[in-house]
């Protein structure tokens, strides 16, 4: 018998791969286990491709979201000799890097992920992979492109945030190393660009904007959208222009794709062969609800472990009444919490580990019982 | 495929049919489903009972704990024409009756129990089934004894606790009514009636009971056991005569016998019948610990279930880390809730039924999963 866990990290609280660990721990020696550090495109991306493939951390000084200098990682690493970046966003412009303020959202400028874009170019890569999850910044990508070559006219305002500052936007100048590699950006948000289902007008309120902010950022937004559509024919009226605060949208300008997450990351890591023939896949995430149907790890595993038939559950440190579209899917759904507990106490690591793996032992101890009974009815 | 549930109620929460009812109800329509309402000898034995045998529900006016009148309940039942009574002490003299102090255990009596037990004599009943779970009084079943016939010597104090009171015991006059009826006392608690390990000093504290009092009840036990020993050669320095504040004794002294509690009540309701042929079987109780293996409800059910080799797991409100030795019986226990959340909140009976349901849903979402994994390997 054999057990595969790909469980994505319960944020704030354990990896991908502890919680795999915890999980396989409980099973039987007649067991074998296999861990998958997996993630959707959001943290811990970085850690899964590296588990799978290997490869190096490259440290590179950017421009952090609000000025100053900031060290951040990408991976760098092969895929049947072709040598690939990996970038996550929220390294260089994370929300924890930001203060969700009104200030902050007017002064953070995506700039440093260009910059990181680029230095990877200029390591020989020749395809770069940019997660979008977590971002911090709204400044429609404007500041990324900037760091790529783009130039903008700019009008008076002085904060930093250059979505503020851009009357319209030109394309010509950008980087000519940018033409050398295929560039993917990872998100699952179908926002457009601008409008009601924007990125300013859905996500700055958590990002801290005001009203008049989210305003000023949606006027622009517009603007510059209708601006590289007359100049260059790109629409950003489409789905996933808006993920990351508009780099979804910087994305294609650039010359990029937007991808699946999950897909993505199950591609680089090999998922689909390493669970053929399991007996049991275990998957999870910290909280499952009615998004994560929407492209999150537990639901993309789901998809994976069907079309191979292999039995599949979730094990969640919360799980909302309604999970949406999702028990359709995989409706096996386990809770790690052991008894009331407050929120606190819960995402403490060790605890969170400990929970788990009496989940896991919980089912372990019911398909050992169940196997016994299949095999006594044969 | 058929599934069975057998849950003891979540105390405070939701009763055995309840809990059973929203266990079963996730199933589809492909398994065949049967709810048997179960208890240990606690709180829900005559629920159980009633529920698999039909009978009626008597009320008696007998004496409260504290004094005054109280109107309890008992069942009168059948079991292949013979006609039986069962008993719940904790409807009589339960800690629910008494609110825990220095003062009420000094006070209370189980002399009302007595009186039950005599009104299910005079209904012409052939067995008498008293479970003793969750009793509020600590006087060495004397009140019980008192309203049977026995009688006491009195020194001078003026409590009534008659354990207090109590110089000697005599059991010559009992109700020659209760050599008609044969006794069972359903008890799982071990201890002996006095000493380091009898009721005054492992129950007194919980109870409300100083040091003072403590010492009083133990030496005041320890002197009447000695006095009966001498008198009637039964000793009382035997497991089990310390179970409900040494009514276990009691019963010993009114001719009766102490019985499992979990074995007795799965008798009764023709438990094992039940389940034959069963796929699954589920089971539960609000708490589960390392006392569990101590006869509670999950415990015996996972004997039953194994002797008929159906795969079994269970629920619960919540769980310690270390289990004792249930995991070598019984390692499928699945905590129900499904997040950080209080105690108030979680013993809600609606968020509890939910969370059952929610947690029922993953087995069976597992469960079908497995079984068409099975059909196809096959």
């Amino acid at each position: 018998m054999k057990v595969v866990a790909a469980i994505d990290s319960f944020k704030g609280s354990a990896t991908s791969a502890e919680l795999n660990q915890a999980v396989l721990s409980v099973f039987s020696d007649q067991w074998e286990t296999r861990s998958i550090p997996i993630a959707d495109g959001g943290e811990g991306s970085m850690a899964a491709v590296i588990a799978a493939l290997g490869g190096n951390y490259e440290t590179v000084s950017v421009t952090a979201p609000l000025g100053g200098k900031l060290q951040a990682r990408m991976l760098v690493t092969k895929i049947k000799e072709e040598k690939i970046a990996l970038i996550e966003s929220a390294e260089v412009i994370g929300l924890q890097l930001v203060e969700p303020s009104d200030e902050t959202t007017r002064n953070s400028s995506s700039f440093g992920l260009g910059q990181m874009v680029l230095a990877a170019c200029r390591q020989g890569v020749k395809k770069i992979y940019l997660t979008l999850g977590g971002s911090g910044t709204s400044d429609g990508g404007v500041g990324f492109l900037l760091a790529l070559g783009a130039t903008i006219q700019r009008n008076e305002r002085m904060e930093n945030n250059p979505l503020l500052q851009a009357e319209s936007l030109a394309l010509s100048q950008l980087n000519p190393l940018l033409a050398q590699i295929d560039l993917f950006a990872l998100a699952d948000v179908t926002n457009p660009y601008f409008g009601n289902q924007g990125f300013a007008q859905v996500f700055g309120p958590q990002k801290g904007a005001s009203q008049e902010t989210i305003q000023q950022l949606d006027q622009q937004a517009k603007r510059l959208a209708e601006h590289i559509k007359r100049t260059t024919g790109i629409d950003l009226e489409v789905p996933g222009a808006g993920a990351a605060g508009g780099l979804g949208g910087a994305v294609r300008l650039a010359g990029g794709q937007l991808v699946p997450g999950f897909a993505t990351i199950a591609s680089l890591v090999g998922f689909e062969e390493k669970i053929k023939g399991a007996d049991l896949l275990i998957t999870g995430e910290g909280r499952i609800d009615g998004q994560t149907a929407g492209g999150k790890v537990p639901y993309g595993v789901a998809l994976l472990a069907h079309k191979h038939q292999v039995p599949v559950v979730a094990i969640c440190g919360s799980r909302s009444d309604d999970l949406g579209k999702l028990p359709q899917l995989l409706s096996a759904v386990f809770c790690i919490q052991q008894g009331p507990i407050s929120l606190t106490e819960a995402m403490e690591k060790k605890r969170t580990l400990v929970n788990a793996q009496q989940a896991a032992q919980a089912i372990a101890g019911f398909v050992e019982q169940w196997q016994k009974k299949t095999e006594s009815d044969t």
